[in-house]
């Protein structure tokens, strides 16, 4: 898997990514986004998404902290998107914690065609219709990953992208196992968030979404791991996993872990 | 004071810890969390609030920016938490500042049973009914701390947590002050609110809430000694932070200074 | 210029600004003002906004994630400002993106009395009426930054402030180039937002304002200079420039590079 040519090719092309996302880690979305070389907007007036989703190159939703009217706005966006043929990539934080974020996020899946639908394995086994738990945010109890994303992407037409001490990616057709990563990243505020960010980034200049989607993760587990070698708790390994993947080289990707299963 | 036994059972439980907050510091409240040991949550629609509380252990309300219809929903939070009986934690955030801060927070009071109130001298002293002048979200005139928690926490019947250079809790019968801490925490923007979350986390597992508001204060502050000890200013002291809390050791706590007055 | 004494009489009077600004960079809004020793407040209630206005001592107006509400919100705030006699930034994120930002950007700029306009090229290009072109909330093409900032500067009575790889800052009659800075600010997210922050706290103090807005984004860039010598990337780049900014001094303001035009 060339991951390294799919992130110089965002850092060549700068894609625009339009975010309509949850309030909590807002920034670090638009941070991680800059950090990989595209450019983050977050825009959610109902007047403007259209025209913003319009001059973007890819869309990420993120229902972290939703709302009735901000999954509107998200639908207004995703419109544009589905109608530019841009890729929208969906963040399910929460789905399965709480009735509404079950339902809206099967309410973004009906109204919407969505690229890459990412989640934890309670998040995506509530959307797969198998037993699950999610604890606010957290996923407690859930199917077996490889399962869960392979039956959830045939049924859907999406890719999936399942995050975990182990990521699973899988298009239906093809599933990726990525084992990259650190155990750090479990314990920091936003590393679900931002990896949709990431794969949003890297879906914006390859058409070929489970690869974009695993490229993505291999590529931001790797420079978790970078992090970890410095950092010395949750707090300064923030600062160190933003250099690390804006510096990412060559030799590093060459670190990357990825299994066709 | 055994405030290492609190944190330890933060630790082990991970209580999920429920907030309505600010859009200022909402990654901090979130991040501070996490890294007491405790799961954070952020939900603020009317539709859930109710739902996500009622798999929470605590509940953390923030009127940092408020708006009445944000103070509906933590009504509708705040009734959920009383039903089942879990603490919930109001940080009275600008109380003084504004009459719509002073009436919202009245409000709360009269709509909700607070376990535990937060908030800067003056804040706390607008609700005592004191003269206080509160410029922004910052403590400029109060009446005398220990006097003035005393007062409300007989009058309330909550907990009040005054914090400052020194803190003060009251529960109207026992009072302890805590001497941990360092003035940079003043001087970083969101160290107040992060206080409100890890006394949360505290009150989630420990039922005597005046014990669990010192023991959180202490240990916040024992961190922010830790971190004062390397950061060369507000930007590096708050990576430092989140490390020293995330890694707070047994002999760490013994550094703490809390007298029962 | 004497960019420090304005910046020792930011510290001692610690002068109250009042933010309505952008969910994504926030809290970095709020960091960057104490960090330069004046006191944020951020409150948008339509409610409160006036009396907040009210006892501040300048006010920041950033549309970055603007709603139309939003925009009311700030209107109510600006006329209380305006009927105050306290100066008013106004930074305007993202206009000529969409149609949105560029209406009620212009909104603003009939309703209220705004002393300080900020932008990128794009941004005060599209509000001087030159072609212009903004991806997001970048800036891809623009007129002359001297000659736009000269031009709208006169038509609107405004001070402009234009910033970049040089910052251009004219009140129609007298025109600044900042050359410091460094290019890193460019990489990481929130640079600009932080910029009218700053700007905002220096103009609260000194009545001049092209010589507050030259003389804050001169400060702002050294930080920035003094921050890239021991980053890493965008990431350490963020603590270390919070540091720069605190530790501001005398010695370091002679690094100041700024030309009268």
């Amino acid at each position: 898997m060339d991951a390294y040519s799919i992130l110089q090719s965002v850092r060549e092309k700068r894609p625009l990514i339009h975010h309509l996302t949850n309030w909590v880690t807002i920034y670090d979305c638009a941070a991680v986004t800059r950090a990989v070389g595209a450019l983050p907007v977050m825009a959610h007036a109902p007047e403007e998404v259209a025209q913003m989703t319009g001059i973007a190159s890819a869309l990420v939703l993120n229902i972290g902290t939703l709302t009735r009217e901000f999954i509107d706005a998200m639908i207004i966006a995703g419109r544009a998107a589905n109608k530019k043929g841009i890729p929208i990539v969906l963040d399910a934080v929460g789905t399965g914690a709480t009735d509404l974020r079950t339902q809206e996020s099967k309410r973004l899946l009906r109204e919407l065609r969505i690229s890459i639908i990412k989640g934890n394995a309670g998040e995506i086994s509530t959307l797969a219709g198998t037993e699950a738990e999610v604890k606010g945010v957290e996923s407690i109890r859930s199917g077996d990953p490889v399962k869960v994303a392979q039956s959830l992407a045939k049924s859907s037409g999406s890719v999936i992208a399942i995050t975990g001490r182990e990521d699973i990616v899988s298009d239906g057709k093809k599933t990726y196992r990525i084992l990259n990563g650190h155990e750090m990243m479990g314990k920091v505020v936003g590393t679900g968030c931002m990896a949709a960010s990431v794969i949003g980034s890297f879906a914006a200049v390859e058409r070929d979404y489970a690869k974009a989607a695993a490229s993505a993760l291999a590529c931001f587990g790797i420079a978790g791991e970078i992090a970890a070698q410095t950092a010395k708790g949750p707090g300064t390994f923030k600062g160190a996993f933003f250099d690390a993947l804006y510096n990412l080289k060559k030799e590093d990707i060459a670190k990357l872990r990825v299994d066709e299963l």
